[in-house]
């Protein structure tokens, strides 16, 4: 039996290496992390060279503070996405830096009382300053008159919303742009969903939060192949996985992301084989669970996916 | 300096040891895990006592499959607990309980196909069957249609949900009783909120997710202090923490138990204390990170709890 | 299937509830973190009441500046244990607090220089006076002197080591009293190894390092049944394990409590059932993976099972 | 005073990046766990430099199984560590590999009794068979009748053992070739640690256990600085840590690289910080925790160095 697997092959690094020669490196040793990093690269290449497969991607956690932006913008614009599910904070820290405003290479070593003082928010080891919190007001006070009477899901909401953002490098004005299904569920827990409610207030604006579900649930539907990418779980792994147990498409392939453990039970951490009892992913799909910092994998990928992916087109 | 500090005692246990007499003994001992349980239970205590303190529990995670139903119950009807904040999924599950379904008691180490057939979903090592979902639907039709056809916001909505459980022992039904108000974000990102979808696909339902903000917020300003838990971070603990954020009373006692880490930057594994910079705890407030299964801490907390609070009441 | 499975029964916390009880309560919810706490219970229950079973505590971790020492020593004067296994440090914390010295509750917020200015030494939150190291060093002399010339494994080192400890109560002490074999393999990374080092220059003291293995070796094999419990992985775990290995009497009962992961494949955080395929641990034993803080996790126990044990003998 | 903090760039990524370059951008970016990648980078670069500095390599974890053994040997080559210290375990699968055998790809998702039916060995999903145990005792016993009748530390043992070894491409022969000190407590812990008690049965042997720590300590107090690298923790970094704390010269460099957590206080999760308080690490010292799987992170971080470190030699 042991004779028909692969021999772990040592990984060999060398100088100049490229971050693609690497992760071939790690397909070659093929176990623990760096194995499953690999396997991540190859199901990703996979569904996003799949023309009949929709790839979701599902991103939570602190990953514009990360510094995670451009990757994620990149993959927007390069079409390896075809709906973006994320979290409010993620759509407000990119409107914020898309304002002008910066994060900062901070400590968490820190006393956090002298933050408050100096008026700096510390989200781990980077600090915003607290003043963003104006031009945002300000920002999407001017965005929203422009914005229709009827009522709009929160997908429609996005999109107006991202055609009025001022820097083209912004995750919410490609999805705009590029018409890229944008879901947000739980968009009232962020400082975008502040400003809406606080708008709301004197103003006419409907924003429907159950209208969405319609939307996604079609695309899962009406799609040939479905793939997903999970990153730091939470509502928008939940989503996703919710849209795929209400349709008959399963997913065929899934990644993971997520430093989130499986025993405690909550979705954010569930493996992605858990997904098959429910009918969310397919029996037969490619998967993996990349136990890892995505700051650390998600860069690694990328920069390997874009050297795989690039190479035909030129 | 050493000399002021209480030594370790170390933990001593004896046959018949109450919950709450072992929680002294981890007391005693001060340190590591032992001493954060212990120092929770002594800031839940306070929270509770405090009468003009507000105290919020923020809960994520799969506490219904979990075991976790009736001590969550308890904490509401106890009165130890003013606004609940919660997911989709804690509410579709004490639901499906509620109308007469179980969850058992499966293993992870199982082929997920072969649940797929038996119509068996998996939480980990609990199992549920898939059956639950045309049990929902039929409740649900039957109790939108009670529904005015005015606006509502979620908690309105959930409070009318809670009239019409069957079962006295669910947390619907308690929060709707006894008017707890229960906030639940991203209701669309679950069984429940499905179902609030597909019915207005035909019928007519108004369910603002704005508009809880104003609720939320004003209970925040208008309280003297405030108190808050978090169990299992997400979308609950986010929520309270931005109500915090944009009133003018940060809380004075908080209490979090999470296995999520906080050096990934997301928030439902950043420690309590980066929230002094952002002022949504107060820089003098009494606050501990518990790193733990909830499973294992609430618990044993609840159980030292009971003894604690009640020997008065006796 | 299913009607076939027990269901998740929910935990419900008493005034005054025992420990014992509110193990029972998670033994009817019987998944997730508390469910595993209860078969840990259970399992460790068994093995201590199987007459014909030798029981392997493998101790790893900060257990004695973690208030866990008592526990330990219970655990050893009430005859749970049948052969320890532990490292230099966890002896080199008991024999310094036999010696009256004390370990304090510190915090781990700090400045780690100022402490260094003081004299102190932190082990996370737990602080520790250094000049422990100079009555360790004047004990250790005097201990030492007394010795024979010829060679001594390290078990035989530590057993007369042990009965010149002062204080009666003390992990060294009592496995020297009860002649309870105690193991440990990497007794020179410790502060009493430096010790015996340290003398060595100077005096005659021989200690081999690998005879014990033929002591661990010969108990694993003459015994009808072995259980293991390993609390926190590293070399105490991996000793146990390969004595396990090389013996033909597989482990028939195990439990493990730790938080480290299988994923990066170290022994200290792979799963028990990991070592069936080595033979290491019986394919019909009983065995859980509790992943949890030991100093939560222990103590609960160690009452529940005091209340277990006990009731027969009074 | 955030005017004078780095800003947050994002990180880019690029077609045929080198793995240098996406540790430089992460170094731009500079927060969460790449930012701590890119530290732990410039710090390993600038203590190899440092012809003044003893470089200390603490590895523990499965690291020959898990495809890491070319990486080491490249470092040891290289001239980048000046002492190994390492487990039994990984001592014993480098010979194991040496001796022809191989670990193959598997998976943890498998019967374990079915794997041990088949002679075969899991290390999570690495699988390895059996009967290396037949080569490496036949190994052993011809390579000890070549060895001293005096006694030998364990470095002197390992280092003739290392001669003996048949594959140039081993960490064990590099370490005797190069005579770079190797140092491993635990060795009794270990296959080979087994084989040298079986053979004492018969034959004479010698290996001190405690002889060793004259050597480290002396290559501490005699180097103008010292440079630390942890990979995995356990006895190989607490064995340093030991060895630093009580010579004079504490560490002016520290890399640390584990999943293990500060929280229960033990030596493997505890933070570098920790050590200042010891007077292990110096107060002024470059340091950084980096909290990943170390197959994920140690090949980047070695291709980037590479790439740093050979820019000049050619």
């Amino acid at each position: 039996m042991i004779e028909n697997l692969k021999k772990v092959q040592h990984i060999k690094t060398g100088k100049n290496m490229t971050c693609g020669q690497l992760i071939d490196q790690m397909n070659k040793s093929g176990v623990m992390g760096a194995g499953k990093i690999a396997k991540a690269a190859d199901i990703m290449e996979t569904m996003i060279r799949d023309k009949e497969c929709k790839v979701f991607l599902g991103l939570a956690g602190a990953m514009v503070p990360g510094g995670q932006k451009q990757i994620i913008i990149d993959m927007l614009k390069d079409g390896w996405i075809d709906v973006f599910v994320t979290t409010g904070a993620n759509l407000t820290h990119d409107l914020i830096e898309a304002l002008g405003y910066n994060h900062y290479q901070g400590t968490h070593m820190i006393n956090d009382d002298e933050l408050n003082k100096k008026g700096i928010d510390r989200i781990y080891d980077a600090f915003m300053p607290n003043e963003v919190y104006e031009g945002l007001e300000k920002f999407c006070k001017k965005a929203f008159e422009k914005m229709p009477k009827e009522e709009m899901n929160i997908k429609e909401f996005l999109w107006l919303l991202g055609k009025e953002v001022p820097d083209e490098n912004s995750i919410l004005r490609i999805c705009a742009e590029k018409k890229i299904p944008i879901f947000c569920p739980a968009l009232s827990d962020s400082g975008i969903g502040l400003q809406v409610w606080s708008y709301m207030q004197e103003h006419k604006i409907k924003v429907s939060a159950f209208d969405d579900l319609k939307e996604i649930i079609d695309i899962v539907w009406t799609s040939d192949r479905n793939g997903v990418i999970y990153i730091g779980g939470g509502v928008p792994k939940n989503y996703v996985q919710q849209a795929l147990q209400f349709s008959e498409t399963a997913a065929s392939y899934a990644v993971q992301i997520t430093t989130d453990r499986p025993e405690s039970g909550g979705s954010s951490g569930a493996e992605l084989r858990e997904g098959i009892s429910w009918g969310k992913l397919d029996k037969k799909a490619r998967y993996t669970n990349v136990t890892c910092d995505a700051t650390i994998a998600l860069p690694l990928i990328s920069a390997a996916l874009k050297e795989r992916l690039e190479k035909e087109s030129t």
